[in-house]
């Protein structure tokens, strides 16, 4: 074993694979890669990896042997059979101890089966969330390792090293046990379609609603980008609104209006429902795609459907723009208090224990949704670890409620306007359900019970006799019908 | 075979079986009942059934044998693995040509898979949405069959004289092949939680937007039911509103806030998630059961996150009532519009020949969202069988143009107020986004562009050399990067 000097392999020399082999080798690290199609190592070794300590390998067997025990092998390949087919090929080469890391987009669960799998052969496995592009994985991913917890101190300090720093920290650290790595991606990538959606929200008020120029609207960006929505997608918006055709029209007015989606916002939402959790503003930014897909229904539609008799604005517009700017701001604070929720859920069905902070930290650089924001969520998990929700935190407590007069006051505006915003009007419907005692649910069961039985309980304080504590109670309505609840009709 | 007079069969003798049974009794036919525990069997013939043509079998091979053929049996047991196991037990007796129908609230996937099954053995599947409770059942359920089109000829009178009528029409038709039945039964459902979910809201704005006592709102209900929304859920929400406890109290006002669920909402959300359909009032309505779930959350949330200043209402009570009937009544339009787009999409992509009118007619009577409004969808199916969607038909378009003004002012409203209408948005937010030729997607797209290299279209009228009809277009917007576009980063 003389040749095993690798401290880490990639298999698979796509643009993705190629950058972060360059970036760990950056770091000092010799990095070993292969390839299916292993034409493809030999022109990367006398190409882009001239004069680098990376080395190749023709076959996973060659791969394996120049590896340093225990062995690290991240697997950046297509997600799904290709990663399976993979994980056999290397399992007859590795021994007790040597990890497997699957850096693709991989759906939580089979990284949660994969885990179990290896572990059961005495491997370990890391699923880890890889976010940030082609630009990140050259100069900085956001990555999000989770899987066998044996398998961090190992990788901690490749990881680490190669990913972004923000004042100084890794935008990396451990996620927490089998498929939470991929499934912190896969939220990462739901609050994204989230902030996407929140900033096209935006900009149709300011253009439909304010009737500016996509210059103007630049400048607001600008500015915002300068505040609490300081991130990469404020400052890239601003530039792509500065971005003109060459006649001088701004390009994004030349953008077919129809989203493409590539699904893990989907599995987000669906999440979401499976675990009971009110994930609404992903859950409503997906759905805007997916209406935004149906372009010519939309546009025979817009033929055949009026809206209201739309006034100028009046008002003061610089007032306009800092509420819109708060009415963002909140949205995005109730987004991300949805996705930990969703996560903390999670973490409760499968007993994983998930290091909120550190997934804050996480994203605050090296990826899409990198932001001054993540910085105060970090700090709100390292303050308290328990924290049971964003919404218990008092800097967010503060900022909501000062966002609130300007956020209730677009949301207003844009109904009667006629401006499509289901992403901030559905932001502040869960705000203002979290924040009742009492919601009309009371309703539905009543209802519940009364076509079909279903029971209730009874309010915190309105026990008696008839209605006792943690007791299925169902009432004859209608003075027809049984008195025994149903347990079979579904509704 | 002297004994071989049984019209059909039915397996399960809970409330629901033994209600179907006796409807169909009432209707002439002889029915041959089964249960796996028999005992059950002798004493439904002894009691309920006494006196009536109902014969009972104490085994799977003694039903087969009661039955003339084609036989027809239907599964009224639990759904999952026991429908499995009874049509494993069945098959054995039964012939070419035979039919099992499977009546319990199976998910469709299954119902699929069951048809092919079935066919491949020569025998023919219905898997059929009933709905309507314990009481439809008995008197007149909602029967929504779906599976081998050659069974409905030979199970139509049956279904038919045993279904719900309204004027003179039943409330079953032909759905479609194979999973169809059980799919409209789910959308049944997913709307019906849609309903019950804005009944909510609009009781949570008369009460806490107005002041309204509960025998205030009881008697808005009932006016409301004698208008465009005259139905079944208005009504016994009335009659609810109107009931009190011993001491005088509204009973609705005991019942605790946390509404259940059993499933088939979520599944109406998730078939919607992955066909790509914007049905955002399920969604939401869905959410808002999870929201209410987490009381003892929200009541410590209430303790820390206040609301808007509220004032006290001053404006015309009701001009706002009717407003908020108009709301309620557009906001329902726009649920049904997407649920048969949902229904709409699944049918392409399975290759279902669904029979729209007849769906709504279904549901016109028999089951928990019988309305005088489904009578209206059936018009609308009924003058155009491809009719696009809901809001493409005359009758909708002047209803919803009609009751947009108070749409709006109720749900900036209740925005300004803090009065959460999760649903009442939502539908608002998916009608202005309908009936924009241009949404703000191709902010999204730019994003998505600029960040991962995604592509996008050329926005029609907008093309030139540079941007190209139907083709995928990236945009080097940095001047850093490269030129290629990505297919591998998952945004």
């Amino acid at each position: 074993m003389s040749q095993a000097t690798g401290d880490i392999g990639l298999i698979g020399l796509a643009v993705m694979g190629q950058n972060l082999i360059l970036n760990m080798n950056d770091k000092g690290f010799t990095v070993v890669c292969y390839n299916r199609t292993t034409s493809k190592v030999d022109h990367f070794l006398e190409n882009e990896a001239k004069g680098t300590k990376i080395q190749g390998a023709h076959s996973v067997e060659e791969l394996c042997a120049k590896l340093k025990r225990p062995r690290k092998i991240i697997l950046l390949v297509k997600a799904g059979p290709a990663v399976d087919d993979f994980i056999t090929q290397l399992t007859p080469h590795l021994e007790k101890g040597d990890i497997i890391i699957d850096g693709g987009n991989s759906h939580y669960p089979d990284s949660i089966r994969r885990t179990k799998e290896l572990e059961a052969k005495g491997l370990l496995f890391v699923g880890s969330g890889v976010s940030g592009g082609e630009e990140g994985a050259r100069y900085g991913p956001s990555l999000m390792p989770g899987g066998s917890p044996a398998a961090w101190p190992e990788i901690k300090p490749i990881f680490q090293a190669a990913a972004a720093q923000v004042q100084g920290e890794p935008c990396c650290d451990w996620v927490g046990e089998t498929g939470s790595g991929h499934y912190v991606k896969m939220v990462h990538n739901g609050i994204e379609y989230g902030d996407m959606q929140l900033i096209a929200e935006a900009y149709d008020i300011l253009k439909r609603g304010l009737g500016l120029h996509e210059t103007e609207i630049a400048a607001i960006f600008e500015k915002w980008n300068k505040g609490v929505l300081d991130s990469f997608l404020i400052e890239i918006t601003a530039n792509i609104l500065k971005f003109n055709d060459d006649d001088g029209e701004p390009m994004v007015t030349k953008i077919l209006d129809q989203a493409g989606q590539k699904g893990t916002g989907k599995w987000t939402a669906i999440a979401a429902l499976d675990s009971g959790t009110a994930v609404t503003l992903i859950g409503e930014a997906v759905f805007a795609r997916c209406l935004s897909a149906i372009k010519a229904e939309r546009t025979r539609a817009s033929k055949v459907l009026s809206g209201p008799q739309r006034e100028q604005f009046k008002g003061d517009k610089q007032q306009f723009i800092d509420d819109l700017e708060q009415a963002l701001y909140a949205s995005k604070i109730i987004s991300y208090t949805q996705g930990f929720m969703l996560m903390r859920e999670t973490a409760k069905e499968l007993k994983w224990n998930l290091n909120y902070a550190g997934i804050a930290r996480m994203w605050r650089g090296g990826c899409i949704i990198k932001s001054v924001f993540l910085g105060d969520i970090t700090k709100a998990y390292e303050k308290n670890q328990r924290l049971e929700s964003l919404l218990f935190d008092d800097f967010f407590i503060k900022a909501i409620h000062k966002a609130q007069p300007g956020w209730r006051r677009i949301v207003a505006q844009v109904n009667l306007w006629g401006i499509p915003t289901p992403a901030f009007s559905t932001a502040l419907a869960f705000f203002d359900g979290y924040r009742s005692e009492v919601v009309a649910a009371n309703v539905i069961q009543a209802q519940r019970d009364y076509f079909g039985a279903h029971t209730f309980r009874v309010m915190p304080g309105k026990e008696n006799s008839r209605l006792r504590v943690s007791e299925d109670i169902h009432i004859n309505w209608t003075g027809r019908g049984g008195n025994v609840s149903s347990s079979s009709y579904n509704a």
